[in-house]
């Protein structure tokens, strides 16, 4: 049994990984902190979780947190990165589900995040996990900088192309659509059901802290620089995410189909539907999978490529569970095995 | 293992069943028919099962199906009828998800299903599959008629009121609300997302086949007949019945709320919320519970009992499960500790 | 043109307000303030009246607000009250959409809303808004308490029934649903689409700040104490209340489909369906009509009332419209012709 | 006055036309014919008419249809060109709201379309009804092809682009969403609130209807060959359409925002928002208006244009009334002026 610690834990990230902690076989689930809602229970604010989750929230303890064997981070960001340093040093592995370590150069994350980072010489040491691409340096990681939800079903589309050197690096296009639980728990009006519902919009096409993350992962897999226009929208659903990825095909006689399904074979968590299918958010939505089909309109130069997400399963909280698998030497898919809810 | 055949199940009372099967530890699944869609593999159909059932519809067969140890109908109303005689004298265990079985007398159910009953005989022998009321009988029975959704989440909610002889029994009232995965997965205009999407209606007020399937549980209980008004409605959501029962209480000084925690103290998959709570339907999504809370608004004579369930799972697969754990003498849990997906 | 002002405007209710006064033909919109918005574009905040409200939020501004010749309050509770006294004294007449005037017992309302009334002694020179009760009283007055949306629909759905000493008046009981919208504009995380959405629940059962109001009205009409059990529920879907009414008939022989097309055969806004019918909140979305239908299960005793209105227009914003046409003797459905958006 | 006749008007389209027309001071709506639902009072049908259209269904009545000024056809594929000559050579102007006459080549329409067309002669007569291109032409012509919903929105954000030989043909790509309602009112279990409800997915990726439509219309103003990538979406609301559009630019020091307000600034219809705004498809919902905003990520050489309309009303029936009010001489506005419905 691993003794797990959870920092946060009162947003939408945190009930998901308390919903994935509470079935795994070899958790034992230690503490679970909240500043603000310290004394609380936690099925008193996830009536889910009533029956399966009889703990409630604790002040931030730095002793309970350092005999852990791992602790989660699902906190805003900018605050793993204060408690980071001295947890590593008491011997705690780390996941950290929100973005302080999930860019390399501090300026450019000072640059994007907006505040100065607390650690930086920690953004080399961290790990970024993404197991489809860094499993054996997540296996022995003691930090890991799980990535972000769009990033995650980006990366994955375009990743057997890149590496292949099969597409103009240049004009890439990330047409990204997610549900509104990624915006989080947070009160915000522009998150309201009277405001997101039965409403489809673009939001931060100038620039999204998910852009240099998504360049710096195919960047680090193409060695060249990228060129990416990456344009997320809000769609009025609570769960999934759905990237639609355009490329142009250098080499158009390539059996795409067959690259992607070689590259990603042994992937449990990775499913190549036939070629032309429509993968849907719903079917993921609970899981930890990503459903990918691939396109060739008009058998013409570009290549559209449909990746699908649950944001908090395989966006977040599941692939925290999957890294925490990975790092502890259980089978990927302890406690991932739910199955989709649909309809 | 018990050896698990499905009967229809192209439908979303079968895409649960199917889900909840395919994690079950100790089900095999031998079979799934479906005259129209033989030949087709099941996770072409329900894209979540992908990875997880691996296994195609077949023509009805009655050689197969009679090998099984227990076979599911989840079938629209009139089928099970036809089928269940044979499978008895093969010596198979049935569990009906349809409503061929729920009532007692051939008349009143002629009256109510429109069609003449095809062995009304077996009505007095078919056990009315809500555990929390005949866990034993279920435990020995061949035949079990799985309950539909309102009738549970509206019994459950009335029976410890009803066993105590607590409420005039001549005006109780049910208003129901349900989303919308009741109606089926038939292409029907009313159900499009166009029409029952942004929409709330009543329906059915004049009579709904639930009624009587109601009445006559509580009638048992209480051993006198029942008067009960009874309002289903239509919400835009896709899971969840949300039940508001008004009963007129006969004695004030009574504490409700102990009697019933007393009453489903030990019932696994009953939870009473404490007092003057407000139960939510996406508590129990995707999960087989029951969460009830009590109100006497303003002190006054009128109880108000608050009962939500998810109905595939606790109305429908879920319950159907938890009956075949009783037939088998699994552990009632089995296979039904998914946790409800919230948010 | 009458000369109007409207204090607020920053909310659903005040959004509505004006989209239904940017298209009446007879009204003039002066001024629109807003403390904390002060400054903004009406249609930087509410993108659908771009290119038809070419005005900005100001600061409030007695003298400005004191040349009008009515002002509508679309402001949170508590506010109306400070200032109404100057603005008659103006000689401005008012309509408050908010509850400041609602109710005739200073004490009352003092309990309900939890703070001392400002001005209690213009509770009972206020009118009740209810055009289909007080038309007469409406057409002269200077204070209008604009009713709020449950009450309007369950008032109009109870008061033919009331008015002729057809039911018991102490079993009444109200079970209504209402869109997110009617919880309004401000950030609260349980209104989030992530909470709300694919959700349902009652709220509030213990004791709803429209309870009273409600009473007060039903009471007015029958001359006699009222038993009313209220329990409201919140909706999956932004706008439309769907009232569901029971009540024990006194006398089962009187045609109640005749009474309620007698009571309301005048009236343009409430539309009695046939017998039996279910009638649907988005018929009447975006429109200021009132839809009911009358039942009586199994032929018993208690009749049951379905009663649908738009909680922004005929539940708020319209029904405020509706005043002011009769207020300044315009014909009552100026400005209030458009159709309800379906689907 | 104009005589009016709909053919058709049982479909989503249809209704909205009704809404439109009820609503249009200088229409009188002398027929509606329903092959299907002949005797059938609209307002049955349509809830939200009951009060503003007293109208029944009848059937197809050349000769009553032959003594209008203008007949609209609100009917599938393929029904209009069977009854088009006739009603033209009758001296009855003509708006056909289906696909009939939209594409000028026969085979292309044969080929896409999967049918014989019934009078190709008429392809190169009819008049495409997008007025912010044709305007002219279509006020004189006796038959008009109301353009699609994706070819409107994706049309009306190239244009300006296309027109001044901005951008490269050759890579242009149109990733459009829409609500459910554009696929109609026909019982589809895919669009059943159950299955397209809390789900987001791609569809008719490999070739879509819309593609041919829109490729002619974007070659018509540039006189070249255009590669087109064109990916639409279901997203789970109901009315709306967003189109995000991508173009290489040939020229990055062009002023876009100034060009393309330039273009439309005379067009009621067409509001050009904010440099680097954000379009929401709800501040178009009810109403006739295109929104159109654009952005240059990262100041490179790709330009994002964000375009959103009301499918059924700038996308379907509101363009229909436009073209007819350009036809008939009026103003382009009458009966056009309802704001959108927010929230």
């Amino acid at each position: 049994m691993v003794k797990v610690g959870v920092v946060g834990g009162t947003g939408y990230t945190g009930v998901e990984l308390l919903r994935l902690l509470a079935g795994h076989p070899e958790v034992e689930l230690v503490v679970i902190t909240s500043r603000s809602e310290a004394g609380m229970r936690v099925a008193d604010m996830f009536p889910n979780l009533r029956g399966f989750l009889d703990i409630a929230f604790t002040a931030p303890d730095t002793e309970l947190l350092g005999s852990c064997d791992l602790v989660f981070f699902a906190t805003p960001n900018g605050i793993a990165m204060t408690m980071v340093p001295d947890l590593l040093a008491a011997g705690v592995r780390v996941i950290d589900l929100a973005a302080d370590f999930r860019l390399r150069q501090a300026d450019e994350w000072e640059q994007w995040y907006g505040m100065p980072h607390a650690c930086p010489d920690y953004l080399q040491r961290a790990v970024y996990g993404l197991p489809e691409v860094n499993r054996d340096a997540i296996s022995v990681a003691s930090l890991v900088a799980n990535p972000g939800c769009y990033p995650t079903a980006v990366q994955l589309g375009f990743l057997p192309l890149i590496e292949e050197g099969l597409v103009d690096l240049n004009s890439l296009i990330a047409d990204a659509k997610s549900g509104v639980s990624g915006a989080g728990r947070k009160a915000a009006t522009a998150m309201l059901l009277s405001e997101a519902g039965e409403n489809f919009k673009a939001y931060a096409v100038p620039g999204h802290r998910h852009l240099p993350e998504i360049r710096q992962g195919l960047e680090r897999v193409s060695g060249h620089p990228v060129g990416l226009t990456f344009v997320p929208h809000l769609t009025p659903m609570i769960r999934g995410i759905h990237a639609t990825l355009y490329a142009r095909l250098l080499d158009t006689e390539r059996d795409l189909q067959a690259l992607f399904e070689a590259r990603f074979g042994d992937e449990y968590f990775v499913d190549i539907l036939p070629w032309e299918s429509h993968p849907e958010t719903r079917s993921v939505r609970g899981a930890n999978h990503c459903r990918i089909a691939l396109h060739r309109p008009q058998q013409g130069e570009i290549v559209v490529v449909l990746s699908v997400i649950d944001n908090l399963v395989k966006g977040a909280a599941g692939q925290a569970v999957q890294n925490m698998n990975i790092m502890f030497g259980f089978a990927e898919q302890t406690g991932l095995q739910g199955i989709a809810l649909l309809p």
